[in-house]
């Protein structure tokens, strides 16, 4: 598979996610300004796939400024922008941290010098994270025997991130180490990411995959038909408590009572050691559009009254364990997490 | 609200479900053999509704009998055809075998008489629906409390039956008495029942509505905005395990993880006493496309592997009691539902 999003000629290049799996069209971003309404408006989407856009957002937006400007200024408004894209998905706010740290180190050097590092470090951010999934795809495979079948919620592949994936990239692990292992996919509406995203990535790799409506996911547990669960995640706060796409809850809820491990696969720039639980996750609303229309056809009455919370969070306990780049966080998971991301 | 289905003219006519809420439409079914397509295709859905809609395919099937045929065989043969449209819900065989002691007792007074009962029978399971829906709402009203918001799954409302509606006819009736309800209203892939026929219904009786997608109910549960679970059925075993709509045995889970109330609402015509527990219900699969397209617009891989059961069985220990037009039934549920319908 082509990278989700690199850097060419100046500019930013991304797969448009909205017209998957039925058209395969690229955007090239010019401006920071132009990442930023990618995010926004989901043409690159899962949280460490949008940390990634959002440094080369940065890099992208100073690279265009030339000398004599308001430096300090211009920067600030530029991380600003990308900063107030999407609020729920800590990889996001990491990667523009890292890149405010670069900046502050480097705007001495002059102007040419501050373009290159933050260039640098944007590249850097998005070739560790796929050397991450790997590494955390590595560390998961060890849960999945063979014969498995593994249900996912939303895409949390390779599409998510800036490669290879997390949930899916435990998978794709998995079936790199010969085991066998089948995918059911929850189609994940509003947005479809599962029907959409998950369908035609796995698809690409032939990696068995059966499609179905979020509602059936308990169907098929109560019938054994599920071996174990693995999501991906946008926040984790520092107990363990996760947010992760809408109906992620849900479907923990769901293997608790059916006695199937629950698994979370993030990177620890997904962790925020600064919230002590999941109560403190800002959890976005999105238009509710998403909800009355589907690939734009309106499904019911054009103005009923919607919700449309793109995240959920799921308490720790319902989490059997949360597979990183460091190893396996078994509960009680604060101490795991905690150790690994202060050293 | 005109009736859901009715007899004109030696025909019977309904509305075209399928097509709604964007249009009204009327079918008008010239003999049987339309009226079984009818059921087959979801043009009329839900169990009470089916019941009503098999009884008048086979006063009209009889109805254009001509003098001299082999009656008996004649009879079988619309008989057999209405009997195999759609196999779980217990009301469509309950009216069928209604519809065929009528026959057995009549078909000695001569064709006309014959044509004359089963018209007469079946316009009496239409009748009965109505005041049935009346009645349990009576009862279920009881339970809801003013200010109160009920979660509801599919549509079990007056389109479902021959009018008023099962879960729905206790909200009905909750507001004829003046108690404030809202109604949470799950969209219910794949094909949208709550989208488009609960919220359209609900809209005409300006009972307040709000739509999810199926994944978000656990995440309003969590957040206390979930008073009460209501849902209809398409089968009820003796010891009350309910088949109804994929993704009530999910949300019946999650209700009890968040100690919310989960009833049932069926007319007694539901209940298969001859099924010891749920495992013996029958579940539909209907065809791959439902779940691959989305009003008739592709969302995944045109291929893809899918599931698409079209009901699912929730075990009775998640049900807190069975509202039904004789009374509440409560655990252990088979001895009420058990009494009830011997007497």
């Amino acid at each position: 598979m082509r990278p989700v999003i690199w850097w060419k000629n100046g500019r930013v290049v991304m797969i448009d996610q909205r017209q998957l799996p039925g058209r395969e069209v690229y955007i090239e971003c010019k401006n920071h300004e132009r990442v930023a309404r990618a995010i926004e408006t989901l043409a690159i989407r899962g949280a460490p796939a949008i940390g990634v856009a959002a440094a080369y957002g940065v890099a992208l937006g100073v690279s265009r400024l030339k000398g004599g400007a308001d430096l300090d200024g211009a920067f600030a408004k530029i991380h600003k922008r990308l900063w107030r894209t999407r609020p729920t998905a800590r990889n996001l706010f990491w990667a523009l941290e890292r890149m405010k740290a670069v900046y502050e180190k480097s705007w001495g050097l002059g102007l040419a010098a501050l373009k290159k590092r933050l260039l640098a470090e944007a590249a850097a951010i998005d070739r560790e994270d796929v050397m991450i999934n790997r590494k955390l795809g590595r560390n998961g495979s060890a849960l999945i025997k063979s014969g498995s079948t593994v249900l996912t919620h939303c895409n949390a592949g390779a599409l998510a991130t800036a490669g290879y994936g997390t949930a899916l990239g435990v998978v794709r692990a998995a079936v790199e180490r010969g085991k066998k292992v089948r995918v059911v996919a929850d189609e994940t509406r509003p947005v479809l990411q599962g029907a959409r995203l998950t369908v035609w990535e796995l698809a690409r790799d032939r990696i068995p995959v059966t499609l179905i409506t979020d509602n059936m996911a308990a169907y098929l547990m109560a019938r054994g038909e599920i071996d174990l669960v693995i999501v991906g995640a946008d926040r984790i706060a520092r107990n363990g408590d996760t947010a992760n796409k809408i109906g992620t809850y849900g479907v923990a809820v769901l293997a608790k009572e059916h006695e199937i491990p629950f698994y979370v696969a993030a990177p620890l720039s997904t962790v925020d050691l600064g919230l002590k639980d999941g109560s403190g996750i800002p959890i976005e609303e999105r238009s509710g559009d998403e909800v009355r229309r589907i690939r734009g056809k309106l499904i019911t009455l054009p103005k009923v009254d919607v919700r449309n919370p793109a995240f959920d969070v799921t308490p720790a306990k319902y989490i059997t364990a949360i597979i990183t780049e460091r190893g396996i966080a078994r509960p009680p998971l604060a101490r795991s997490l905690g150790a690994w991301i202060r050293t």
